[in-house]
């Protein structure tokens, strides 16, 4: 049997901008259609940051997060995840701020950011604090941590302080980010290194920023691993090409990941391999 | 002829207590004659945090700097290197008062650390505008940066910053920090992902946290590099032994390094190899 | 501008056999034809081994070596590549014998196994005295030894007998072959673990062999390499399903490849690349 | 507790002569003095080659193997190895001929050397015919094979022909050469790929070549592994200097692990340890 690539969709972020790519999805319906058009190319979880649905700024108003994940569950099953890091640098955020919607909205998933580190010019703070206290309230709720890994050294954080702390046992999900500036390089070598380092029985997937979002993420599903494209990351289909629409890129992963063999998992067999802690 | 290997001592740091260990330097006078039986044992490099000479807390105090230097350059003809990093999550300096000393005093060097970080459990940041601010004024004052790095992604961070930021050309000397927690983890094998990430032609030197001190230290070595000891990172000679002064940590690396058939570099040699800004 | 990745097209091989796959060529015209329309998918270089003509053997007559190559020059401007290797352990040839259709129809390259090993059962003998052999003889008539490298001791036996030994300067082009039980294990790890020691200036590609030879020529590809597809080292188009043509293996390599953002060389850019020694 | 390491002690080897270094010991007495002397120093395990005791020519007269054997027993209660591999490219001995003292004599362990190679110049082979063949053997006679690794290759082999086909399980003891010209390059890296490749459960050594022998031996202690010191590899106590025995080299090897904070395994540590598979 192939191998399943579980394939995440990330439609918004908080960087780009419609400038950008004209079909950044913003309003609650936006978001579902694009999200549900992803799911159909083959993606089985979407991971959201809210925008103000008229001016497009990123927000942390619980009400946009509420719409969309209502828009969302009504549009297909696809499994949800929201950002508790987005909002850090670009609304400076406090750290009860920025997880208060997972709190008051239980999708499956929230991102833990997994330490501090400069985010371009910014201060990205996740200290121990920060990192132990989301842990313990999405453990509580039932909500699957995905711990954000930007080095080597926050693989590391998450077996100090979440596994030996005793607030979550593994297995863990984690993504592994590279090319932004401040975190890992985006190499071969370096997602290698990562994928070494990462504790036996986890799950993975890629987030490649920019033109690495394909290459970087495919590498991942060789080397037995997951990834996530869209528009947070990526908002281009080739290089000068913008993507029409999220499900573009999903569609492209699933292209590039059926010639080698392997097939796009579907929600069900994502639910049966994540670690998620709402699990029936 | 044998390799010269640079050996740096570090022999107070902000951390270790005369609880830690009793033969920790406070006074000027103590400094200087830790540093000079380090020196006459191998060390080519000293690299000083402030002490309060009567309480042996850490200090920001420029008069204690002072003291330290004027009496270590006293003492012996020892490279000099100041830091920049130590009170930020010690004493909760700004940025600005962390790099008075180096301004004021002139050493040869001064660390610069390359990126934000959990430092344990305290946030270490060290944003761009940092790194900028820093790597001007040293270049300024022809005191050379050495640039901290606590995982990959720091040297990157050096590369665009201050490489492509057209700040200050390469090459440079980093120290890789291998066992802070927060930090990249210590192993052979992540010291190796970090020297085969490092720009041709630069010097790096290995600084193991703890027990890690001489096995990385020495790895570093036969790896092309340097190391750094002293009580700073690790206050005893081997395990559950306290060393009785730091030129026992220092004696204890040249004996290895001549096993190794390699030699410590003499202050004129560290001096040839070191990208100092204030070469003679 | 897009990078160039070259491809090279093993139609025939020694060991496939049209119980594997019935579109194995074995006539001069089919291997013409195969190679034409590879060369139109995307191929720029063919590696020849010869087959009777009549039972699809290996044989080492010359005669069917001059009809392939005369075929394949009249098909298309391909660039042309013959084995010394193959019929060491299906023909049981002496060197000489392994060499002569190079000395006699010179081709642009031949292949230069670059160390002795096992080859699945059979012993595959390269000793410095065949590499130095033919290394000198392909020199005089300006046909480009592609170097087959089957695991990291061969590529310091190049280094080694070739380079410091006089015979040849880099640049040279190597092949890594993964996947042949007795050669290094295919996997992205040991392929990292090539090109790191591959010597700066000099081109590669990547043989995978049987279901690894997409997944890892892909991989060759997006860390700056070249690939290798064809029947000598795969007949199937993906799992259970025989490929219809060499090149369809082409044509799957190239979709790849474009999703990727890269194109395939042409013959002419594949001549400017490679270390040719009859360029012209 | 201090980790300890295994030290295996190499006195005779085949390759260097007296010439090389006039104390290589060639009678029984020699052998057996040199031996003691390794063990009371701290090694563990002794691996011999046998010389013809007038001349100093490697030899393989059983006669000669059995006088040393019996002489090394009466002097110290070491664990015992012979050769499989060394008259092969010295002696041009049969497979059947190398094998044989291992046959008649019993000892604790013999050496396996894992697939073909050029070992300098000459072709040193080992098919899977003769791997199989011996592994048997040995396995029935309840002699510990140590598996000679000369690349990643090798270790797969072993995986392949030896516990795929079903002679002997794992855990195995390995050894890793690192410096002979044919096989992988001397380096950290390549001894930590090579490691990394290796199945968990099992034990190994590091046989570093020439001025190799410590650096690396020492780097893969402190990797987990052990090591093998002795006049086989290596003649030199340091750059330029003669070892007046090979318990010199035993000896320098045991003040670096202690320096590091390891100790020399006695031979009942190293009994516990190694997979041997005539365990009392």
């Amino acid at each position: 049997m192939s191998r399943k690539v579980i394939i995440t969709v990330a439609p918004t972020g908080s960087i780009p901008t419609r400038k950008d790519n004209p079909a950044l999805p913003i309003t609650a319906e936006e978001v579902a259609l694009e999200t549900r058009r992803s799911y159909e190319a083959g993606a089985s979880v979407v991971h959201l940051h809210a925008r103000n649905p008229v001016t497009g700024e990123p927000t942390s108003d619980i009400k946009v997060y509420r719409d969309y994940l209502a828009a969302v569950r009504s549009a297909c099953p696809i499994i949800t995840q929201i950002t508790t890091g987005g909002g850090a640098t670009t609304l400076g955020l406090s750290p009860e701020e920025r997880v208060r919607p997972v709190l008051e909205l239980l999708p499956d998933s929230a991102s833990l950011n997994s330490g501090s580190m400069n985010f371009g010019r910014k201060l990205f703070s996740n200290t121990p604090d920060v990192m132990e206290l989301y842990a313990r309230r999405m453990k509580e709720i039932n909500v699957m941590p995905e711990f954000e890994i930007y080095d080597l050294s926050m693989l590391q954080n998450v077996d100090y302080w979440i596994r030996q702390g005793g607030i979550l046992d593994p297995p863990y999900q984690f993504s592994f980010v590279l090319g932004v500036m401040g975190g890992i390089p985006p190499s071969i070598k370096n997602l290698l290194a990562l994928v070494e380092s990462t504790p036996a029985g986890c799950t993975w997937q890629v987030i490649g920023i920019g033109r690495h979002q394909i290459p970087l993420g495919i590498t991942g599903a060789m080397l037995g691993g997951n990834l996530r494209v869209g528009f947070e990351d990526n908002v281009f289909l080739s290089k000068g090409v913008l993507a029409k629409s999220n499900a573009e890129l999903v569609e492209k992963a699933v292209r590039i990941i059926r010639e080698l063999g392997m097939e796009a998992a579907s929600v069900e067999e994502a639910r049966d391999t994540l670690p998620l802690l709402n699990k029936r």
